[in-house]
């Protein structure tokens, strides 16, 4: 059997399947003894679950939307009447009002963005090719594949400034940006992996470069403002014209469901409704139901606030004390990004002697499941050190499984760099 | 604002979108005087609906499950638990046994082949470059824009027996094809538009043509067998190693839930597990739950048998009568594809003086939705009258409906032959 090239592509390195692959089978193993650091599951909150679920039974008991939902096909990005509802709930989150033809529902925001990122990169209309500016290396494993062309992205190297012996930060850096052979701008804010949360006159400065440009500035909010909401004491993104934003309902605890948002300008949106037909023919139905249920009631903003900032607060500040005790106590070497946003650490081991893949191999077999670094600067061709020392560690897990990741990975730093 | 070459190819033409969205905006419309014909929603039929609020129910009841649905992210192609299930379960209607590792689940199977197509044609790891064989053309319209190369389909005329004085069908021309030029065969069975149903000996005849080049041949089972197996006196598709069955839960009434479920050999669902980590991270949640529901009480094939079966073949002989006597009445020059499976009449207007195009801009201008069967011969290169004298309509709709619709189109079809 012969592949075409882009399937040959895909299957030889694909950062986002390895990764979701652990995840399967790490739940489908025995959970004794294992720790698992590597994916970006929500937590289970008991107080946000009962929510949920009675979102769920007040549709099932609400006469005919449930044959409705299960029965008939919606356009290939959503009901006309979710989407207006939609931007009408929305829009005052986001400092502007919205109309139905700027939303687009998907089958969560990884499937908008396939679209979207071969829409504005590649082989363009005029016959030039564009890349895709990640302004800030490291950003969203997600994104390395998704482009059907290759050699697609443009990593601008951050600046990284230190702030505390045992922290640092990247930073937008301003100069060198060949903005003439850019076809858009893809940020994650809060950033998955390192949880930076851009300042806004750094994002400011990115929309006046794009809109100079006449090219997209896409913002992923999978782990942002309003929902949910994760974003310390940064101040919330806004929409404006030629921005394209990405909302998720899979961080706050629904990645079954499925439902990605985006919100842009209504030119955009018609293009993404040609790539859904044809990709996905509908959007699932599940999540505009529930996105009915949340509109109305105000849920998700509260529920943001109310239980998911303080409980991930909570667990972001037990998992350092955790991982600072055990490497301080191993004499590990690290430092850690200033965690403002997201579900995730991102460590750097200065001078690790081995590879962070090799980290990451090393550490599976001790049942501690990572996220190696290195799948993070997709399109970088300048030297960077911490492509090759940082790793990814999601803070939601249990205690245990804190304590355990962090002494075998101790362990293992600190024995490989005697 | 420019666009990618691909993102300016699916917004210029997309005959899947233009559907669609009609049925959107149909549904969003009066419902007075307006005879929807278009699209392939399935019927809402009471019996079926019960069954399936039912299963909802008791996914909802059952302890812990829906939080894990809702809250828990699955490998990209579904849970090896979920796949394993399904193998075991779907083995016996396909003369087979099959493993875990040999399924896979989409959001929808038109998600499924938008993967599928590219995986198999196109340029190819070696550098050739490969067509999609649709052997018997009319074909499905959705496939149509799902490549992100040009000119990829090769579209083998059929040969058009006559059957009755106003029945004809089409049937595979084994010669010409140009095997060495092709990387997969595509086929529905039943085919969607025209609701033929290949006899065995040609799927046969195509498996052995297809093994022998080494590429796969992939068969749509949307309206087939096991459900809701809307095949008529056909028999059913069999699975065997280098082909690959594509089942969906959309036809049996459950298009909001989009569930596309595969089958093929291991390494197949191999390289579709990366284009899904890529296009959709992780497939839906609730299309797993409820079929494991379904599988456990065997409900599906009995639903098709006993419900679906006899609700659709007594639609079909209602819009048959009412559509032969309006147009008997209105002399109109016509041939009907004979109906073997599907949810679609397929007519020919010999000798009609405008084109199928314009017949769909006349019957929408009166609120009726037909579809122009110049959009299921992607490419198609010879000449061959039928791309502009037939329509698909669908036959599902309520005896009013049809009734206007077929008046419209007898008064147009016969006033602009006159």
């Amino acid at each position: 059997m012969i592949l075409s090239r882009i399937a040959k592509k895909l299957t030889r390195s694909n950062g986002i399947q390895s990764l979701m692959e652990d995840l399967g089978s790490a739940w489908s193993g025995s959970t004794e003894n294992i720790a698992f650091l590597g994916g970006g599951n929500p937590a289970k909150i008991p107080e946000a679950e009962k929510i949920y679920r009675s979102a769920v039974e007040s549709i099932i008991t609400s006469g005919g939307t449930l044959e409705s939902l299960l029965g008939d096909y919606t356009s290939p990005i959503g009901s006309d009447e979710t989407r207006e509802l939609t931007a009408a709930y929305l829009g005052k989150f986001f400092g502007t009002t919205l109309q139905g033809n700027q939303i687009a529902f998907f089958n969560g925001s990884q499937n908008a963005y396939s679209f979207l990122l071969n829409s504005f990169s590649g082989t363009m209309e005029d016959g030039s090719f564009k890349k895709i500016l990640l302004p800030v290396v490291p950003e969203y494993i997600g994104y390395a594949d998704q482009t059907w062309e290759e050699n697609v992205f443009y990593a601008n190297l951050p600046i990284v400034e230190k702030t505390t012996p045992h922290r640092f930060r990247y930073k937008l850096d301003k100069t060198n940006i060949p903005w003439e052979t850019i076809g858009c701008v893809a940020l994650s804010r809060p950033t998955n992996p390192t949880g930076n949360v851009m300042e806004n006159e750094d994002v400011d400065w990115l929309y006046t470069e794009s809109r100079k440009n006449n090219i997209p500035l896409l913002i992923d909010l999978a782990y942002g403002n309003p929902f949910p909401n994760l974003i310390g004491e940064k101040e919330p993104t806004r929409w404006k014209p030629g921005m394209i934003l990405s909302l998720s309902f899979s961080k706050v605890g629904l990645p079954g469901v499925r439902l990605g948002i985006i919100i842009a300008d209504p030119e955009i949106i018609s293009v993404l409704s040609s790539f859904a037909a044809v990709g996905n023919l509908a959007v699932g139905n599940w999540g505009q139901a529930l996105a009915k249920v949340f509109w109305k009631e105000d849920s998700l903003p509260q529920i943001s606030k109310n239980i998911l900032r303080p409980y991930y607060a909570n667990k972001l500040q037990t998992a350092l004390e955790i991982i600072e005790e055990i490497f301080a106590k191993n004499k590990v070497q690290y430092s850690i990004h200033e965690p403002e946003g997201g579900f995730f650490l991102w460590i750097h081991f200065p001078n690790l002697p081995i590879s962070n893949k090799e980290l990451y191999q090393i550490c599976k077999k001790e049942n501690v499941y990572i996220v190696s670094g290195h799948y993070f600067f997709p399109g970088l061709t300048a030297q960077f050190s911490h492509t090759q020392e940082c790793i990814r560690l999601t803070y939601c897990r249990d205690r245990k499984e804190i304590v355990r990741g962090a002494e075998i990975i101790a362990r293992i730093v600190s024995r490989t760099a005697n």
